[in-house]
């Protein structure tokens, strides 16, 4: 894994390692929409100064994330405030042309997460004559956290690339779960994309360059905003609130836990196939959520949906937020304080045989539904090790138990096979091509 | 104007001026979505503070803007990173529930913008039995230089109010212009309101409660998120980029020029009617920018379409941002650098006989269109003194002239009476209802 100060230097397999070393904000300067994040009038003023080759910290949301490594980024990384996911159909049938993209995907996508663009000096010095190689929008933004993570889904193992022998046991065409209502215009992709940022613009420039890079071989098939971070993945994090105004994800695995992370995330040899060791498995859910209807339940009943307190996110009958769920309290009459088919028991290790995954959704609003109400919800994001055993028996019990499905409606959804981390000279998916 | 220091005691008119002094972030703690916007670690484990009472600085986007002046805020108040803008359609057709709307919407507007909810401890404080007054999703995110802002549209003083004859002749129903394509259920709509803060979930809550505040009296017409502000609206700002990769603004009106703003933003005691004195008229537009055709045109002709370089946003034929676009500055054969058609020279004050408007726009991507492309674009929000004699002007201009309508579908508009602000014991709009 590219480690602190290594720097671009540590960067091969693209050829573009020296020019690479020039970073947007070097460039340019610190502007634009990045600026609120690091403070705004400082920042204006601020000295051009080349881009620091470390992990985000606590500091310095603005840092980039290193791109290559034992797994790809943007699983356990802390999670970003923002996020922009899309999932292309593959418009060509050559499987050269194929594995040509993916190449080239990973030299645009490493440069843009150090905070580069997406061909070196391509938004201005590509020549007056030629179309830009970047389309512009980030410069003098910083990396911003920037994490590119590459999945592939069921339909790319089809008989067009002759990748079908390939296909992992574990990436099922999903369930349809009760009370599923897909929209196709929302659903599967051969191949998928999630980016993430602390900036909202750099996210979605990443994914619009990929999307230019692509040109001829892969088309858009649908993309998600995500606006706000619905899950911590490491105990650094604060936990966020999601748009029912519980807090969300007190209990997600965290990067802190790599024996959790082994057991639930993080595709083992004895899983194979052996080009996903190292990997993982997304499932991606967009889950409309009726908030206007949930505004209108008490409090008393939201809290007894979810199975926490609305303010501490403690759970019902005990204090703290990470108190444990302990479903042996019993109230008046002898009644689980928690009840049974509450949302925090339902979703609980406890009664999934064990299982767990590693959430990292994010809240979104898009626009209003026409009816008079927001389109709004959660862009569940999750990752696990096989979805067979892990995210297919919690949404199972979700969505046949769950009170709260009264107040939602699943309308998106993808599955994808998310290779293990890129090594160095080696591009995104490789082990697939042998 | 509520300065600094002040402080809630110098908040009145809704009675809850003292209880409204207990802060989201006094009672939780800086946790979840805002953290990043002011350093994650540091905030996660910062200590419980009451939010400062004075306006955003360089140093703390957090903070908050004060809600009540001469003018609304939202318009000269520098702008901040994200958008939520939503258009109402008024339901009820009762003067009086109308009146006790925009009553009600004041009081829960001036805590929101302070950092509290929408009302006093309404997310969790209101009882087990009663659906909470607040929902919640913003416990613990600070003020984040939350601004709201309100406008009345045209088809407010139709005759359900009695309002008809108080209709400001210069809120005009807006002229089709060349090329326009607009949707229904992006356009128009009675009441507008446009959430700014440095926090998009801030921003969605509180149009989100607004919209719970109304119900039964208001419905969603239309809303739509920005995630990156086109428009620096003060000299301490540096200038954004657009989805087209330029710099956008650059010649825009600022907050330090009160003689351009008493010209061209403020309405004056001359323009009438009385009760929009002070005020401004918002002209919305929801540009969809076909960016990937965009991305194929080579940088020579985008810079010639714009007028601009595209990487340090100088005038063709100059050295800076900031130089003046000279008009007159010739190439090879006499062949003026800035063509005649250019976007700067058509939108110029010059070519328009001395209009300028404030520009106050922001980025959005919303998914994609269905047909392998970003639904992305500019949302495109402007003040103006009087929409006749600035923006239509301007937007005839360009949409009969400017070769960048090419790539640019305008298909959602809106056109907004923004009443002046609200002074100590008022609520919004109160002078339209004497």
């Amino acid at each position: 894994m590219t480690g602190p100060g290594e720097s671009g230097a540590a960067v091969n397999g693209t050829g573009a390692g020296k020019q690479a070393g020039v970073s947007r904000r070097r460039l340019f300067g610190l502007t634009g929409a990045g600026v609120a994040v690091a403070g705004l009038g400082a920042a204006a003023g601020a000295p051009a100064t080349d881009a620091p080759r470390v992990r985000p910290t606590a500091a310095d949301p603005a840092a980039p994330v290193p791109f290559r490594g034992e797994h790809q980024a943007g699983i356990v990384t802390p999670a970003q405030d923002r996020t922009h996911f899309v999932a292309f159909d593959v418009t060509t049938r050559d499987r050269a042309e194929l594995r040509d993209l993916l190449r080239e995907w990973t030299a645009a996508a490493e440069r843009m997460t150090r905070g580069e663009e997406a061909e070196p000096d391509g938004a201005v010095g590509g020549g007056a004559a030629a179309p830009p190689a970047d389309t512009g929008e980030a410069l003098g933004l910083p990396a911003s956290a920037l994490t590119l993570t590459i999945g592939f889904g069921p339909s790319l193992f089809d008989d067009r690339f002759g990748l079908a022998g390939q296909r992992p046991p574990a990436l099922i065409d999903l369930p349809r779960f009760p009370k599923d209502n897909l929209d196709p215009n929302r659903t599967g992709g051969d191949l998928c994309v999630q980016a993430c940022a602390n900036d909202p613009q750099v996210a979605v420039h990443a994914i619009r360059n990929l999307a230019r890079v692509g040109f001829g071989r892969v088309a858009v098939r649908w993309s998600q905003l995500g606006f706000g971070r619905t899950s911590s993945t490491s105990t650094a994090q604060a936990t966020p609130r999601n748009l029912f105004g519980f807090k969300d994800g007190t209990n997600n695995l965290k990067a802190e836990d790599p024996a959790g992370l082994a057991e639930h995330v993080w595709v083992a040899e004895s899983d194979g196939p052996p080009w996903m060791v190292g990997g993982s498995y997304l499932v991606a859910r967009r889950i409309r959520m009726r908030v206007e209807t949930w505004d209108r339940a008490p409090l008393a009943e939201q809290e007894a949906i979810v199975g926490r307190r609305k303010g501490s996110g403690a759970p019902l009958g005990q204090q703290d937020e990470f108190d444990p769920v302990d479903p042996h309290v019993r109230g008046a009459g002898g009644v689980p304080v928690i009840a049974e088919d509450a949302h925090v028991r339902l979703a609980s290790a406890e009664a999934l045989e064990g299982a767990r995954i590693l959430r990292r959704g994010y809240n979104f609003a898009d626009g209003s539904d026409g009816l008079g109400h927001l389109d709004a919800g959660l862009f569940f994001l999750c990752f696990n090790r096989d979805t067979r055993t892990r995210f297919v028996p919690m949404q199972r019990a979700l969505s046949s138990k769950d009170p709260m499905m009264e107040y939602l409606e699943h309308n998106g959804s993808g599955h994808f096979a998310v290779p293990p981390g890129v090594r160095d000279g080696q591009y995104w998916g490789q082990g697939l091509f042998g």
